[in-house]
């Protein structure tokens, strides 16, 4: 301490530390019964005021729990006065005594003690806010995010962001630990149209040109990647102008990683690691070795290229024993296709119809369903009794697996269609039979994804992936003389129906590359303007690389047995892609898109 | 394993497993004496290549070291043949015995041993980078900016990105460990102009509309204690369309933070906690408590709201001793103020010329400079001495506590402005000097800020923090009467003179915060247009709360002594706001602007 000026400054910081007065000496999550005797300042929230006898009971909340405070009419006449005159979410300071409660709360760690209230401060007034601050709420969806502050307050939803939090935090460390990187990448960055729509950014700087928010850093981690990091992830907001179907939202967090020097095998299994420390952490739960299924069998067998695998209903194939009748509509089926539904062979005749009106209905789109019932006498008793006898119907039921008291739904049509269809119906039905328990979890590696999608409308071929995913090897040599039969080092993790990630082995050859994007029908022209920049980087030695992406929203979701990603984001958009809380999007200064050489041009009616 | 069609899948899971082949044993960066004999398989960058004697040496580089690769043409002709085909950059996978070096290298972790080639494989071949890849590249900025993915291979960069992912960490987990959450806020937000200027992004959903990328979570983290969460923090983008200075970029990093239920001095405490962990965990070093310095004077003493305390040097008024001759300049001046420079007395006349034209650049421009030498023999030689005499001129001595040998600079004007160009002169004084040393950190905290800046230009007041930012409550009554002197509990974190945090306790209560706005030139429509969610909220029980962000870039560079944020950031900006090697921004498809029923205007020439 050099300096007497400098000492100064640092005695009054000390006088300053000592003369501090806190705000409160412990959360309203804490006290218990080792804390009688003791005088504590709490400060929080009016949950609830309850008027008992002479008493006056206040249940303070915090984000770590309640404390009940008690206030006595006879003893601190004037402090009721006080008291009654508060309302609920009314924030206020006590200072009192912990004393031990009368009738004692079992439910909550604070349950046993209660604070014998002497000086009462009100910090801020409240409103009557708009919907009731209760695990479940009165108020509508609408008017929760329009005050969603007020809906944080919720012991739900504020569970749910303490839970993000801590689920963050454990991969960060976990992901570390294996020696990989968080690098942040650019958000302003260039439009690559060929996937989603972006969103764009004008350039004031740049008139008239614009910068674009990532769909997803990949070409950039892929960049990291020939820059050498080996090992790169990132907890990152992505970015889609899509039109929003339920769950979707315009920005939204994804877990990217990236390895170089790695083979499928590689990711599969450090993820599979990943996923296994974040079941036993958060779930106490060891999973098995995640099962793995190609692509090919999971359509074949679920009809899904995200199967639930909580529950069998496995599909089986029966055009061999069922296209030699004369029922027209199977004969004419290129694939017939069909499920066992244990113990439902009781199913009455109002039960069967309303199967067969929830497979014609617009979510299933089919032409109809047969059944067979398997009856307790050995018999059976199908739909379709008038072309096929017994012995036809045995050997259906043998081909299921199904035994005295089941039920076989059997759809027909084309192939993909008609899988499509029985795998809805097949989740329908283990919904209708609880067979997707909440609190279990199936999870699996679906693998072998054809690299490419043909689009009948555009008569052309699209990456299922994206434009960087590498064919296997051994299918390299066909992907100009047959695409569509081309696979690839292309893998999802599944659970419990959900995508949770997906990922894929990137090309990292320059000539393949360009093979490519001419198997999605660009020309060379359109792949340098859109992807120069990363293939041009291929001429400096890229390693061998591919990585993986989780849905960190979704993940949160599916990990609390919970439908909506909303619940998972503390300022989440509407259907619209509004926020209706703060709001955005609004109508802008004129002088703003001044600055930026853009102008509206006239919306038409209806938009 | 009830189902055998799953078993089966768990089979092949296995064998795929056993049948793994992997692309490398180990990394470059880990073989030691410990392995020799081991046979290895490595993988890397030629980082170079050598010819000895019978022998080809190279150098293979990847993100954790460098491990040396022999090829004895005697033993091995065609691996060597093999080998001079290669060239700088080349990814390869080699295979090999660890062998013990002849002539070993100290200075790597590696320098042991090194790996006599059995087989040899390119993964990948590279073109001549365009730069050295080496610690001091030959590359200037432009090219390395280009070729970024090629810049990141060399290891300064490198270590500076693993440094800022491992500060990131740490700060994650000393932040979880004090209670907080990390909480994402949204990036599609309300544009709020007042501030810098906003990145808008037009909605396509909502046409005519736009969103805006956040200049800082701000009002989103008051959000955030008014829903209760206590305390916050995110390490996030912000973005803030500047006319970029050196060293500024459109998207920069911040470590955002937020408390409720606290005073100023419990924000001083927890972030010097976090500060003192970092510099103990990174820099070994034990930070002393913090000292704090007022901003009132910080600008007296330092003519700086962030001052480099690692040197003395600070300002000495001397009005009073100096204005009673007749010295027109320094009678008609507000403030005249020197510092003394310890041991410079005996500088030339060239020296200090070169000081007078120091302080006229444009960098300073001041209109002069007063230099009092105090020589060996206690006698005292001015540039104005025709004014004042020796004992006028001891008295000046005395007051800045100057001894023989020492250097007294003065200057005079408007104090403000004096001080400010006096604080440059003083920063230069302590760099010619060698005073500004790298590996010494200074700390301080400026408090007391003014709450408001006065605009000669706009002739309004605008607030010197943002307009949530709380006046000192012993001050609040004169927020109407005289808003120039009201003080805020505004501060900052000032490390080696560079601002590396700033927050302040925050206005919780609606009808103050509307008083501010008022303060501010709004009018109560403005306000409520721009600022009405927030104080909205407030009405709904808003706890009292304040925070602190720390610039992470800045952070980052200044705890590794470098200057430039660049040089911490993966993918940074050009001083245009140009990613030049996406490149970003661009022109964009047409199609995409129709989209969002936007139109580019006319650009004038120039622009």
């Amino acid at each position: 301490m050099r300096n007497p000026f400098l000492f100064f400054v640092f005695l009054q910081f000390l006088l300053n530390t000592i003369s501090d007065t806190m705000y409160r000496t412990h959360t309203c999550g804490e006290l218990n019964a080792a804390n009688i005797q003791q005088t504590v300042t709490l400060c929080g929230w009016i949950q609830k005021i309850r008027h008992l006898g002479g008493m006056i009971f206040i249940d303070l909340r915090d984000r770590y729990g309640i404390t009940q405070l008690a206030f006595n009419h006879e003893t601190r006449p004037e402090l009721c006065a006080q008291a009654e005159a508060m309302g609920r979410e009314w924030v206020i300071q006590v200072t009192g005594q912990v004393i031990e409660r009368y009738s004692k709360n079992k439910n909550i760690p604070t349950g046993d003690i209660e604070i014998d209230v002497e000086t009462l401060k009100v910090l801020n007034k409240s409103l009557v806010p708009p919907f009731t601050i209760e695990d479940v709420s009165d108020g509508g969806d609408e008017l929760r995010m329009k005050y969603r502050y007020l809906d944080i307050r919720r012991r739900p939803v504020k569970e749910n962001l303490i839970f993000r939090h801590k689920l963050g935090l454990e991969i960060r460390k976990y992901l570390s630990e294996q020696g990989f990187l968080e690098i942040e990448t650019p958000f302003l960055v260039n439009s690559t149209p060929e996937g989603a729509r972006d969103f764009l950014v004008p350039s004031r700087m740049n008139p008239g040109e614009f910068y674009a928010l990532p769909q997803s850093p990949q070409t950039l981690k892929q960049l990291l990647m020939i820059s050498g990091m080996d090992r790169y992830f990132q907890i990152v907001r992505c970015f889609r102008d899509e039109d929003l179907r339920a769950d979707r939202q315009p920005e939204f967090t994804q877990i990217d990683c990236e390895m170089s020097f790695i083979e499928q095998e590689d990711i599969l299994q450090m993820f599979e690691g990943l996923v296994k420390d974040i079941f036993k952490k958060f779930k106490n739960i060891d999973i098995e070795p995640i099962e793995r299924i190609t692509w090919a069998d999971a359509m074949k067998y679920y009809g899904s290229d995200k199967p639930d695998a909580r529950f069998g209903m496995r599909f089986v194939e029966l055009n061999d024993l069922l296209q030699h009748k004369d029922f027209k509509v199977f004969n004419e089926a290129e694939l017939v296709a069909g499920i066992k539904v244990d113990g439902c062979g009781n199913y009455s005749r109002k039960q069967l119809d309303g199967l067969v009106e929830f497979v014609k209905s617009p979510q299933v789109g089919a032409g109809g369903l047969v059944y067979i019932l398997c009856n307790a006498d050995g018999t059976f008793k199908s739909s379709v009794d008038k072309f096929y006898d017994q012995a036809d119907l045995k050997a259906v039921a043998e081909r299921c697996e199904a035994k005295a008291g089941d039920l076989i739904l059997i759809m027909s049509g084309k192939a993909m269609k008609t899988r499509k269809q029985l795998g809805t119906l097949r989740l329908e039905m283990g919904d209708r039979l609880g067979l997707r328990k909440a609190g279990e979890y199936k999870l699996l590696w679906v693998i072998d994804f054809p690299l490419l999608e043909w689009d009948e409308e555009t008569q052309r071929f699209y990456a299922m992936h994206h434009p960087f995913t590498a064919p296997k090897p051994e299918h390299e040599s066909m992907l100009e003389s047959d695409p569509g039969a081309v696979n690839a080092n292309a893998y999802d993790l599944v659970i419990n129906g959900s995508e949770i990630g997906g990922g894929s082995i990137r090309i990292h050859d320059q000539e393949l590359q360009k093979r490519m994007f001419k198997a999605l029908n660009f020309t060379e022209e359109q792949a340098q303007a859109q992807f120069g920049f990363l293939m041009n980087a291929f001429q400096y030695g890229a390693p061998p690389h591919g990585g993986i992406a989780f849905g960190f929203d979704r993940l949160c979701a599916v990990l609390s047995d919970c439908d909506s990603i909303r619940d998972f984001i503390a300022f989440p958009k509407n259907n619209a892609g509004r926020d209706t809380m703060l709001p955005a999007p609004t109508p802008i200064d004129p002088k703003q898109l001044e600055e930026l050489y853009i102008d509206i041009k006239p919306i038409p009616n209806g938009k």
